[in-house]
């Protein structure tokens, strides 16, 4: 009765692309404090058995930015000459509690087709060197020797090998390599709907457009010019070993109302 | 090259299950202060045309419960004599940070079939009377009516109708019909591997089992003896109006190390 | 060698003017959630005799508005037509990280004289009637019958007898009696460094001045055009009870730097 | 009618012993993520005339550890052998929200005197060496040159010369001199009520106690045996410029209910 390709979904491989949560992984700056979890309540705090019989609950309480993790960026995290994508003037859309529109509660779920572009290991290097541009040349190039396309509609990953790091030194993690302008005018192009790196912030760290002055072009472009989702942090290792370039993604952000951002555990499935 | 159950995938339509978060939604008693998001970075604070040309940031900071909102509860929020499943003692397994075993992390995506029971629609009600108690034989009957199985495997959510009412008054939804002792054992002996609800608990709030004298029987019951995922406050309004009860079911909950729970955004694909 | 004054003041008697603080306790609504306290780290789980020897260590982890509980309101927590106290435009005044001048942070210790009007015991009552609103004819009635006079430089307190409520129902404290315009107006005609009330806001809830239109006129007066600070929630029950009108008045806020105000515990001597 | 020590008082010099409060500061690594103001309501967001008049208002969320900045350490912070002051078993007195006893809102407002014992001037350093440890033989030898003496009852101030330091390297200041085993005896024969110096922690970062083992000597013995408390991260610059030995000392640490410290703003007057 129900579709015959849920059968199908069941059987298929499982990646999980989000990094481990914890106080003390790798925070970009303007994030600070970034994360902590604290146990609040204990099992033995709430076994009482006269009111509750054998029973017992533990608790935690967890402050976060919207930008720790592995995350999706929302259209509204980012302004072009003080608008947002679409033309809203952001002094019409910030309130304390958020955004009147563009929030990532108006995200819809990613529910698509996903490509890697292995850049890392098309270049034969266990990881990018640190702050290294990815081209569209770089792009153009890994996607033929892979044997792969990007067309319209994917979820475009990029690997810089930094995934591989989370765990390690912060500030290595920080100057990661990323995509250049060229790469993501290209990845734009294509008419992905989401882009996503395993890096802080898909861009490269101090990169400066030479037309505009702007840093992180990448979000400047994907986020305020063609409403494309931005997705930092992932985990690409295992995509990567197993040399698996496509794929289907699946997403599905928080609606945290008004929020610039939402953690997220995206998966892919072949 | 991809597998072409992909393809009927992303032509499937998409239920998104999940509540939206605000600061003044439900909050369970045990869970205040609950949620709130501050929006912190606003564009004009960070439009420095000298330093980042024409691109400006925002972003915000979450104070949240994980057990806030649409949510999966982990092996570990419940213990049974102060043992988690499979017997470990609480004692050992609590640090500041969290457990050390059975916390959300250890949580696998959830990629599954979901059976949805309308317990509400099934007995012509628009949301089930206060604090009623869904027994074994309304699973039965509702499911032969609907004409569905509940086979291994699946993941279980039954409506009380209470989902409707997110928004509305708290102490409303706080009070609303759950599953009985009787429900959830039904469930249990199917072998599902997560049921959920569009309620706050799961279970009856108040009831306690005969037995034991234990309160949220459920609770007890799925997640110390059976290794059962529970899901709350669930949206099922839109599943029940389109008479939608078996649906692809996808939801993945952060890897919040240590954690008790964890938000997630389910979805049901038909 | 050191001031003989300070012997004096060793034997002096102190009344305490701070609530206790604990979740659940009064929170105005704009500030919300108000206050939350996690034990975090507990003795058992830092007790590692092998490195710490005997000792073990609790601590954890407060999340708090910084007008909640007794407090005093910093300068830059009103504006007046967009400007601060002194005509500072808020637009160039403020930051994710609180304000650029007159944050808490530039408030002297409050080391002075202060005098306390019993409003609520002169008329004979309790409790003042349920937004009640303290005019200038009520100070001075009050001010001649205690015998006492507030001269410049003074701390002004004034009981409501709403502090005796501080453990009930919210929305009792919530509606208390507060200072009403022409009672604001006669404090800061006499050059007090600041006011207090055992009251959550000075002002009486949803009073209007009739000339401006403006919701808590104290606020408004006070911060933005004297610069007289406010102090809220005070306890002022054992120095009514033991007809204290006079006294010591110390108080420290802490330096937030940028906040616009901050928790503290005020200090009666006699 | 009231005291005339309260002239006097008011015509005294107040140095102000907290050191400012901001994202960034130094941190204990236990008390991590330690401090966060974020700025929540600005004016704009709740200038409506309409509603208001001209009236607006802005406020900010605390994120912080009690254990932040200057502050006092209450006495349930330590245990002996699982054991707080008074010898109550921990395991009693912890619940989710603090502590049943000791909390820091059962210490009394800190009126006293207070002495500065100079040891860095005495040494005629500008800042003691990396992890000095303070000696009784310092403290006699600084009190001597000083010609003070340190009678019981009194707050003891003891300078490293690292409150200068503040606002310089985290790990600089987290590596400062320290009061050693002998230093903290010597205060503790005294019988003061009170500890303090301009470092994190007191005590000798990494000094281990011969006899037991103990890391941070001062804090078991101060703590949990004699009940004295410890105030930290305090600015005894200006009080050690003005060679003021000998002052009124007042502190108030706020009752945050079954909270292990508070948060305190010292002040010194002569």
């Amino acid at each position: 009765m129900t579709p015959s390709w849920i059968d199908s979904m069941l059987t298929a491989r499982i990646y999980d692309l989000e990094q481990p949560r914890f106080a003390g992984m790798p925070i970009h700056p303007a994030h600070r404090p970034g994360y902590f979890y604290a146990l609040h309540r204990r099992h033995r705090d709430t076994f009482l058995p006269n009111q509750h019989g054998p029973r017992s609950s533990a608790s935690g309480a967890l402050t976060m930015m919207e930008h720790s993790g592995t995350h999706l960026d929302a259209l509204c995290h980012q302004a072009n000459e003080l608008r947002l994508f679409g033309g809203l003037p952001v002094d019409n859309e910030e309130t304390p509690a958020g955004f009147k529109h563009l929030g990532v509660e108006t995200v819809p779920p990613l529910v698509s087709r996903g490509v890697l572009l292995d850049v890392c290991g098309h270049k034969g290097q266990s990881v990018l060197p640190a702050k290294y541009g990815i081209t569209a040349d770089d792009l153009t190039s890994c996607a033929r020797t892979q044997g792969v396309e990007v067309p319209p509609g994917r979820v475009l990953l990029v690997r810089t090998g930094y995934g591989a790091l989370w765990c390690g030194e912060e500030q290595v993690y920080l100057d990661a390599a990323g995509v250049s302008k060229s790469g993501t005018l290209w990845a734009a192009e294509r008419g992905v709907i989401a882009v996503g790196a395993d890096n802080m912030a898909w861009d490269v760290p101090g990169e400066r457009d030479p037309d505009t002055g702007a840093t992180l072009f990448g979000h400047l472009h994907l986020l305020t010019e063609k409403g494309i989702y931005i997705l930092e942090n992932l985990n690409l290792e295992d995509l990567a070993r197993d040399r698996c370039w496509q794929f289907a993604f699946l997403a599905a952000p928080l609606k945290f109302r008004g929020a610039t951002g939402s953690p997220l555990r995206p998966l892919a499935l072949v």
